[in-house]
């Protein structure tokens, strides 16, 4: 399995009046990886959520190291940690697209739900298809470069 | 009818690196000041919702006079300028609270939809309690000051 | 000139409950075309403000015609409609980039100010180079696609 | 020492497709229960910025564990964990204003910059003030309420 990491071009409504963007963003950029993960494994959120199946955010974490700027442009690199079924957790790593500097490591932890009715969901049973995808993506990953 | 204009604080997370708030979070709180005006009317915009009705914006505008600073206390005063039964127009004024000096001035327009096939609804027919009071408030209310 | 229309990926987090983009978000979207735009015609918007000459926006407006969902890819179109060295105003369609379909129409006016002091600045004086490329723009390129 | 837990109103624009108020926000509410806490205690953060010092997040958690709606009201409860003159870290609570419910809880951690150069600073030289009212702080407070 080949993933390309996230690019995301840091936009002028994202910095604060520190001079660079504020670290509520970088969470975000979290999702905006997640999701272009999963898109490029071949699971669309979208559709997921369609077949009635939520990812709730059960755990963020973030840790900031350098600033990022106004027209940077980050890569975010993504991991899947864990996963079992019914919940799994990744780790991300923001860097800058250009010299590769560590802007940002950060994890998150996730639970699938039923739309309706917000009950556990287990991939296994209920997505085989997604779970398929899942298994192997934590079988044969490619490991995070070292942080720093 | 006796309306208390809308008081938000600005936050750090709105501000950007020009040292200010951002334009865009006034368009926000021209949406946090309509939905605190329907609440103090007596219409609870999320009740609203519950009984199949959404409204969505179909147009705005801000001109923008001064700028707000991160801690400035602004108050959005509002004015339902028309309304028809299937749709609305207000007009805003966003003031410093301290010394009333104007930041902006805006307007909005909406339409009232089922929250179901998206059709559009009169309220006149589907919900003659909301209709009371947008057709009182039409009558009633008193003008904005002078935008100055 | 030859400009590309800007495109940007709609983000879970600029969903509402409505399941769509909130309105808000369009604004935002203007000056990521914005910006974006003087890019493609060589100002660079970080290196303006380095130069000590900031661009507030001192007027915007939108229409919304159709919604937009999370995973929609949008272009938005732009074009200068006036200029003359000390504001400049411009207008935007945001289009489905898959079907060309309309989303929101919009308008946005801007001064330049000097960073320190806020005083306007003349773009004919303090900055030939832009300014050369403020007028170019403004007498050679194409009209915005019929609004709908 | 007595402090009010910093008390926000969920807004429609804080809403996601989800429903419910998107994860990320709850990091910028810590942010807002973080700047009121220092201007409870008397630490002005405008004023601190304009005496030069600022206060990057250098870390941050949150975990969430029910969800918040639109027109919610919760209260954050904060407590400063650790504090040394060049860093401090906080511990929060988000919490449904009604129930009590425990909506997230989260940890954030700061160091104390200079606004020119980025260079760390130590408050018990340079604001010996503000490093009084840490101090004291990190002595007196109450802990926060049992997270369930």
């Amino acid at each position: 399995m080949e993933f390309k990491p996230y690019q995301h071009n840091a936009k002028y409504y994202e910095t604060d009046q520190m001079g660079v963007v504020h670290h509520s963003n970088y969470i975000r950029w979290f999702e905006e990886a997640r999701i272009d993960w999963m898109e490029q494994a071949g699971i669309h959120y979208d559709e997921m959520e369609a077949r009635g199946i939520i990812i709730p955010v059960i755990g963020v974490s973030a840790e900031y190291k350098t600033m990022t700027h106004f027209r940077d442009t980050v890569e975010v690199f993504f991991h899947l940690d864990r996963y079992n079924g019914v919940r799994f957790a990744m780790s991300y790593q923001v860097r800058d697209a250009k010299t590769g500097e560590l802007r940002c490591t950060g994890t998150s932890e996730h639970c699938f739900l039923a739309r309706e009715g917000y009950r556990p969901v287990n991939l296994k049973r209920h997505a085989p298809d997604y779970h398929a995808i899942f298994a192997s993506m934590l079988a044969c990953q490619p490991e995070l470069p070292p942080a720093r």
